[in-house]
């Protein structure tokens, strides 16, 4: 059988710079029409100078490939009215790290003061610049998400014009906020579909799936899937597919980021069709995500997968995706 | 300030085979007077020959140092009457893994049926032989020691007076299973009341960290640290220090397993000495196992140790040890 998925969307991506934005941002280009462009380089992007620049380098690294990068800025509570006037026309949202929480996060939020960042998201809702949120605590490793949730019903509820992404959920709970506040949305990782905890220290450790937020429990797992396999309209595709070179990976210390964009496609592929919820991967993968953002231009593209094994590749130059390895069921055929 | 400690004994310790025997045997047998050896080799100790060379092996390793091997059989149902009655002054425990649980355990236990292991254990029981318990299911990771609760309760119901040891305990449930079944003791590990498993992956993942049972939430180690630093008779120190060489850590797939033998001690007076505590770290660390144990025998040492800053090294041989390169406030002055 043929499965043709119409301008797939990945709406939490990972590019990184130099070398590693060369390696990867070709094998997203290659099946997605377009990407929300994560800001945490280092330093991390919070200029319109260093936004277009970014936006530059990564039109060069995909060529030819017809592939739109929405930028994104690192949220700092100084941003005034004149700056995001003057910036709106070249971003899409802006990303709210929490300060140390994640890879290149150091320089993030600390606390959630509303008369420190109140000003800035007073703006942002009034010129309609979504805010997304990398939403975990600073406490207990598996609940650290849990606990933001009382951050993101403050932020909701005080903000009710601001349109706010809840980044890579991972959680029942934040499963359960979409429902309760109108103006909070989410993404779903691929790889939060797919693993809990258990794949990621249950038997070996396997550091290519230790990620942030770190991937919970099978009650979490199957809140997620419901929700992203029933194309909840608020609800839309983000890989967090984020690389790391294998020695940064395999060590004393290993980062926390999971390599998933080029397969990301067949995988969802089988997991929709399993789970014989086929139709609501269009709107999961992209419709939904136009949506929520809403006037997104993207590269148009039809991606073409069929039922044909598929052997995820051991490496991908010297990134070890997700299930390197690995036979799966869909293939892509063709892209058009 | 000086601490002697008395004859520590480690009721729970992994020596290997080979080239990592020689390595990591001398770096016990120089501190400790005795040890519980673990039987999960590979293939793992079954018979009296195996039981017997292997203790040669350890002796051999050794070297002149005095130190006690308490060795341990590989639990089978299979083992009859006649077989144990032979054996039993060769060995001090039999250990039982539950199947695949943990390293080299493949040859475990597949369920818990009373009529299969029943006949074991109660010639275990008029043996006085004490069974030590890798207690886990294959549940989901966090939970798998609180699962296994109910086969401890089933265990220590059914077979009064068998004595059995929860190994590396990890959980607040198991500590209070400790004060509900007479017939109960328990081991507690070094790491396991220094870290959770925020050290282990809640900021950069650490593989050197990583063990069986996993590291579990600060509550659990809150309540390990009150029944160790108690004193309470039931509990007793085994490191299950557990080495692997440096790239089978930091790895694709990482081996479970934290090596803290030479550093046990150290810290083990600096947690007992901040909390207050000192005069139980005597009973922690040798009275208690050998009122639990019975007529162990053991070869008579003094350590003394001093506050004098230390600094943790960065490797055994290709072993990282627990807290590689970090200083800590007590050094061993003198064994005598």
């Amino acid at each position: 059988m043929e499965v043709i998925l119409k301008n797939p969307l990945d709406m939490h991506l990972h590019l990184r710079d130099g070398d590693m934005l060369s390696l990867v941002a070709p094998l997203s280009s290659r099946t997605f029409s377009g990407g929300l462009i994560m800001p945490n380089l280092i330093p991390p992007v919070t200029s319109k100078e260093e936004l277009i620049s970014y936006r530059g380098r990564i039109l060069e690294a995909i060529g030819d490939d017809n592939f739109t990068p929405y930028m994104t800025l690192f949220f700092k509570p100084t941003y005034t009215e004149e700056f995001l006037k003057d910036i709106r026309d070249n971003l899409t949202a802006i990303k709210l790290y929490p300060a140390g929480i994640t890879t290149n996060s150091e320089g993030g939020l600390s606390g959630f003061d509303l008369d420190e960042i109140g000003d800035t998201l007073d703006v942002m809702s009034s010129l309609e610049i979504p805010l997304c949120i990398h939403g975990e605590t600073n406490g207990f490793v598996m609940d650290r998400e849990a606990e933001f949730g009382a951050i993101y019903e403050l932020l909701a509820s005080n903000f009710p014009n601001l349109k706010i992404i809840m980044e890579h959920i991972t959680t029942r709970d934040s499963v359960e906020l979409l429902d309760i506040y109108d103006n909070l949305y989410a993404t779903i990782t691929l790889h939060h579909l797919l693993i809990t905890l258990d794949d990621v220290a249950g038997g070996m450790l396997n550091p290519h799936l230790f990620c942030k937020p770190i991937a919970k429990r099978y009650e979490d797992r199957e809140a997620l899937r419901e929700v992203a396999l029933s194309g909840h309209p608020k609800v839309m595709f983000g890989s967090d597919s984020a690389p790391h070179p294998q020695d940064a990976k395999e060590a004393h210390f290993c980062s926390a980021g999971v390599f998933t964009a080029p397969i990301a496609l067949q995988l969802l592929t089988e997991l929709f069709l399993e789970n014989s919820n086929l139709d609501n991967l269009q709107k999961f993968i992209s419709d939904n995500g136009q949506n929520i953002y809403k006037n997104l231009e993207f590269s148009p593209k039809e991606v073409v997968l069929e039922e044909r094994e598929f052997t995820i590749p051991n490496r991908y130059g010297d990134v070890i995706p997700m299930f390197d390895g690995k036979k799966i069921n869909f293939s892509i055929k063709e892209v058009r």
